[in-house]
């Protein structure tokens, strides 16, 4: 495996760090009618993974931005939460402004940067994150934080369940050799495009899987999700298609349950991978994003991608820096 | 062109239709809390195009669902939106129920079947779409009647203006000619597969013009969205892509224009088509919508695909009736 893993196997240390430094935000579910979480790429998909799994769970809209500003609704009502690593993600730190500006509740999920200057100076809570990695495997810790921030609305307390994550996420030997078995498996078929068939609940995980395959693998990778993929997607599925497809379904619904396995006589061979989940528990949850992570890894490898070199993002930076 | 451009050109009389039908529905905003859509493909994808030409207008959270249940917020201070141009969608019919036990606000968008039986038995507003054609060519009519509802909530009376869409939409013969001139262009590479590169707000637009190529065209077709897919997907555009890049751009924000003209250096000639956009007005809109479904339907021209017949989803069906 090549020297990205060793940043990979922090996943564990990075839950423990989130779970040892969360303090309550001490913001009543009450005072707020909606959340909003701002974040990109590696610092971003934290929340459309929470998303997913409080839509049964909160009682109040909670909306993903990937922009440089906030939806019109947004106010004082609303808590915003902003991620960035760096603290230094130009979008994040525009909406940061805006929010702001409008006199939304502010947390700030980050390592350091403009973020955390910004939010120190305006008095709102910061929870930090460990630096010195890339983004993307830095996701343990503002995964984390995000979901006792939410349980902490809730009214719940989640700290040991999540520590006893941290302990099972530390036998990377196990997830090196599990993934490396189902990556095993695509043969000649590793180096084509992949596409991610999942249900609402592993949406967030789905596209997360998809971005690390893009970044580590420097694969071009894609999601389709059910139910709503069987109404359109679905007519592209002819003859040979020279993708992996990937299937990764909460089993929460029976039609949707049914829709898979339609798919699965459908495309045939094409699947190479089920990913078989348990249930939709925080356990299920951690245990999946990392052994995709890690899945990520095997394929990178198998296609002897350079993982911890990202020419394009450092070119579009600097472009960027110039203008 | 094939059989099915008849259809298409129904596009100016379904606006048309809409609004000579549309009466107010008398639900105040302040009534509301927010706002949660409900559909499937073809009848689901009018809601994602709304979302996110409102997001800098309108003060609750618009909430897209495609699936069988809804988010645990919903509830009397709710106003969900129900479109199934059959009636019959079997996840619009299941969350239709759950929102009439949470005592959700109901309108209802349809052409009869299960839906309008329930809405009109439970006295809910209704509004009516003429049956007869594929669900996604008959995106006129709902999409007409959400602008209308929309801009009601606002207080906004915007008829005169659809009317005049409608009266431009006729022109059928320009699209025509407008869409052929475009993918004549493709040449060789038009049976690639094609991603589409568009800013938030034509984000709806975008994965209505996927869904169109998949449905249409028979060929695979995604969306990544700036600036976030410059957080990630941009590292999988390395070597030959065999990929037709499309790129629609609102320029409602400098730095993003700026992420387009990066990827236009970056990706060559493997992007066949930007689309001239003026503004983001209603007008640009309607007109982006329909070009891009004429060009679907060149590219299906082109490659020889039958458009009309959708066995795979037939196939699901018949599946999905047998369990």
């Amino acid at each position: 495996m090549n020297y990205i893993s060793q940043e990979l196997k922090q996943f564990s240390k990075q839950i423990k760090y989130a779970v040892d430094n969360y303090k309550s935000h001490g913001i009543s579910a009450d005072s707020i009618s909606n959340i909003v979480i701002c974040g990109m790429g590696g610092s971003g998909i934290a929340g459309r993974i929470i998303k997913s799994y409080f839509n049964d769970k909160i009682a109040v809209p909670v909306e993903i931005v990937n922009d440089y500003s906030l939806p019109r609704y947004t106010g004082p009502s609303t808590l915003t939460i902003f991620c960035s690593y760096s603290g230094n993600t130009e979008e994040t730190v525009a909406a940061y402004q805006i929010a702001r500006e409008k006199g939304c509740k502010i947390i700030a999920i980050t390592g350091g940067g403009q973020l955390q200057a910004k939010a120190n100076a305006d008095e709102n809570r910061v929870y930090h994150v460990e630096g010195g990695l890339q983004p993307r495997m830095a996701l343990g810790s503002p995964l984390t934080y995000l979901f006792l921030i939410f349980f902490d609305l809730l009214g719940q307390y989640k700290n040991a369940d999540l520590t006893k994550i941290a302990e099972f996420a530390s036998n990377t030997d196990d997830y090196i050799n599990q993934s490396g078995e189902i990556v095993n498996r695509f043969a000649e078929s590793v180096s084509n495009k992949y596409i991610i068939i999942c249900d609402p609940f592993f949406e967030g995980v789905a596209i997360r899987f998809a971005q690390q395959i893009n970044e580590n693998a420097k694969l071009e990778a894609f999601v389709n999700v059910l139910p709503e993929a069987n109404h359109n997607s679905i007519e592209s599925y002819y003859g040979k298609q020279n993708t992996n497809f990937i299937f990764i379904n909460s089993r929460s619904s029976n039609r949707t349950n049914l829709r898979f396995a339609f798919l699965k006589e459908l495309l045939g061979e094409a699947v190479v991978a089920e990913i078989l989940v348990k249930d939709t528990s925080l356990n299920a949850l951690y245990h999946n994003i990392y052994l995709l992570d890690w899945m990520s890894l095997q394929i990178a490898n198998k296609v002897g991608a350079v993982s911890n070199q990202i020419a394009n993002i450092n070119s579009l930076k600097e472009f960027l820096s110039k203008q």
